[in-house]
């Protein structure tokens, strides 16, 4: 059991009654082969035998070595910025459909939770984009993606992108996307961005809803640094983190992301697929032999 | 002079002064030729001999056969609402850029506006889009697009789209545009939405960002009904005219979208040519000879 | 019996087994209500009583009021351009997958069909566009659409787009695609062109993998001519309809489209809904409740 | 004078008069600083001095320590395959209009050729990729990227997309492109692919016209090895490399693409930016203070 878990924390974003269900039920689990378990503080709001082992964030930071987030892929996106963040690996239990970054579902828990967490698993690195607003102290990290965007509705914004203090483009849009691989398959994917594998060491720049047609997704080298200043003269921004959490910016202000030191640690049951997410998720196809939705 | 113009208002929503000097250039010319000229309310800002000249928008409406727009598409969107929208034909004077919209440059006045004025033009008939919303008393109109779009950044929005009642589809998406051919070169276009000839009796429907990837934009006849309704629970949204006016929806709203019976009379001098505008204003080419520009 | 027929031809484009099959059932199902009962000359192949009743393209023209097509959108497409264009209406039974012009399940035949023939339908009419090139004799006829392409693979044309004889654009790009609102489903929507209802009197122009980037999907009035001049140096060309027939073109040689004055009428079961096909073909949505293929 | 160089090798596939004039002139420029001048090949067509000094291409492969393609990006790439997939540096002299792989103007020849020779320079390293087929013995390179495609106009292909063989997805398609970063502003780009910067280590996989809606550019590491099975019953597909060379593919075929050791070491005068070649070429901008072309 070279590379198991011994302390595994549970955490959920979401209150629904299903996740302390599930909970429960992987705490039973894990005691039962010898695994510590720890609640986090999103359990304090459900009276159960739960609230006897929760803990403080800080406690998790100092003994956990795994945390298992349940939920979707926004309780995975918030698991990572509070835990993985700080380096704790983090395993998705998806509460209903297959995410991108949640792969157990709750009926596997008994044959393969255990497997996990006695070591056979595999690894999966992401990185993070953290930004920081000129002026201003707020530092926002994301691990899908950042968003500048108008804060009225249908109301352009105007930007000069530099990548690495070198001048890209000046534009007048909706605003615009910086994007991780892990975010290719989020909000940049609804915009037509590119699936970009995790793999790849790269960013993706998505205008939104550009004034010129001659725009393209731009996919850059993931140690770049990008800046993007500020030139509306008229209408006020908003850059928003993973669309949770978002600042004001005004003319003048420049916003520069880049990757974080910190990586987050995926763990997935051994064999798995990004493409299968994919096709599961983007309804690509349903195996071999079943066609894709065909249009003709 | 049988088709020309005898009492012509002239209006701009724009507060720069170029606007006043073009205006009392245009007042000039029209009253050498025995035409008379009023002034509308939005010149009461300047101190000019306009200031005589000038009345209230109702003498506007029973007084005037032609009302001369100064500005980009912009002040001749907010005058077709205003003026065009009571049956006064509307000729655009653009100020800098040739528009979709306005089509006499300040440097052709002294050569077309005569010539226009006299009864040599072409007319260019335009449909409005009205909207009603559910319980509430206000009705919009828009000449280019109508925008239900989430009151947050980034945010979804849920709602059902029925064509003459008949169901289509239920989307998350950031928000849907519904367009006139008038609007198809405007916000539409900067969504991947087509080019629609004014002369086809047709108005677009735009996913913004939706969730789902087999979507497409949706082309249907000017006649029928739109509704969408809201059925998000968590976001609120809004709907807004021509990136102008907007009323906040909740959920169970149900705008109704549809053509007015009220037309916009746009005059263009003769020899006017969509495409050509097209082609200045997307850059489709520099004409016959000289080519695109290339990507590869 | 006011509106219902008497006299079916029965035309398959298919050798498939399962088409003499579903063709005796319907034979049998008409004949039992005093309907006389055409085969063409497409089941030939058949070894079987059909044979007997097997007729000649011209004997059907002079007798059938009605053609029921079997087999999938590219029978209908073939029989549309065989029969439907000299007047016969066609009513599609679609052997195995629904499609957006065949409606009618061989599961449906008898509880649908019969009401069908007695009266109980809906007319739907489409239009054909005919190409003629010039110094050519050939016209061709298309139901969904032409494409103008490189005779080559992945090399480029280059031609000037006429409406009405005024210029539009020279472009460079892989082809052009010029499109019914019955083609708007087909070929046309797999390079992003916009669904067009088939009740917009309207065609779609859309360049394929054009050279330049500020191009988009061009929708203009049915009634306007089409024409696309050769200016190539180097590649040859080809025009095809409805990927079916095609033939070369060289420089200097103009295409021109227009709307023919024969009408395709379709005739489906009461109830027939548009965008219920979509949301079935495309995937949109299984329904009211179900949701589409979610991305994020 | 470290870094210079001191056998310059100059080609150019084209005919052009003016090739043979900056030929002529970049010898003179090179022989006077001492450098030794090699012509290729390509040159045998012109009569006049540089006859004099052509040599075989195995005589450039051991002398040569650059090579000058004259031209535009065609000649580049040919040139790429020829002479730098051998390990030959290029730099390009671009003809006319700049290119995104020729960036010397004839008009810069005398004040920056001199510097590139001596050593004033940036070293651009490109990747290229080859192609296997089952069963066959031909192994195409190609520097932009790889097409498969129907051999017929506006005919689907079928085909299955591995990935390191893992199983990706089932398309009907008319083609997809497999696009080296250098190819993402070529092809790639007009069937709106992501520009992906040349340091980025990634291939972009793009299907073209696919048969469903939900599909989106991929974009994978470029250390995979893609694979592409063509399960098409009917029509036959070509691969092309780099839209120049290509051969037959039938059913069953297995086309195996991968990066190759070999890379290509492109040669730019101090202070090269890519992006200022995509506003030139793409048009995205004039300059921090001169507006895209705008829509709205």
């Amino acid at each position: 059991m070279k590379k198991g878990f011994k302390s595994v924390a549970i955490y959920s974003s979401l209150k629904d009654k299903r996740v302390l269900k599930i909970a429960l039920q992987i705490s039973e689990i894990l005691e039962n082969i010898g695994v510590r378990v720890i609640f986090s503080d999103s359990f304090s709001s459900f009276k159960s035998s739960a609230s006897q082992k929760q803990y403080s964030d800080k406690y998790i930071f100092n003994n956990a070595d795994l945390l298992i987030a349940i939920g979707g892929d926004g309780t995975l996106l918030s698991s990572s910025r509070s835990y993985g963040y700080k380096g704790i690996p983090i395993l998705g239990v998806n509460l209903g459909n297959l995410g991108f970054l949640t792969d157990l579902a709750p009926e596997d828990l008994t044959s393969n939770l255990v497997k996990v967490i006695q070591g056979e698993y595999v690894k999966d690195e992401r990185f993070f984009l953290e930004s920081n607003v000129s002026k201003k102290q707020t530092t926002l990290i994301a691990l899908n993606e950042f968003v500048i965007h108008s804060d009225l509705v249908a109301q352009l914004i105007e930007y000069e992108l530099y990548i690495d203090n070198t001048f890209v483009f000046r534009q007048k849009a909706d605003g615009i996307i910086v994007s991780t691989p892990t975010g290719s398959t989020g909000y940049s994917l609804s915009g037509k961005g590119p699936i970009v594998h995790p793999d790849v060491k790269a960013i993706t720049i998505l205008p939104m809803f550009p004034h010129s047609l001659n725009t393209s997704p731009l996919v850059i080298h993931e140690e770049k640094e990008i800046s993007i200043r500020m030139v509306s003269k008229k209408n006020k921004a908003k850059l928003s983190a993973d669309s949770h959490n978002s600042i004001s910016l005004s003319k003048g202000d420049v916003v520069r992301i880049k990757k974080t030191k910190n990586k987050l640690i995926l763990i997935h049951p051994l064999g798995h697929d990004f493409f299968s997410s994919c096709r599961n998720k983007l309804g690509w196809s349903l195996g071999l032999n079943k066609s894709n939705i065909d249009i003709l």
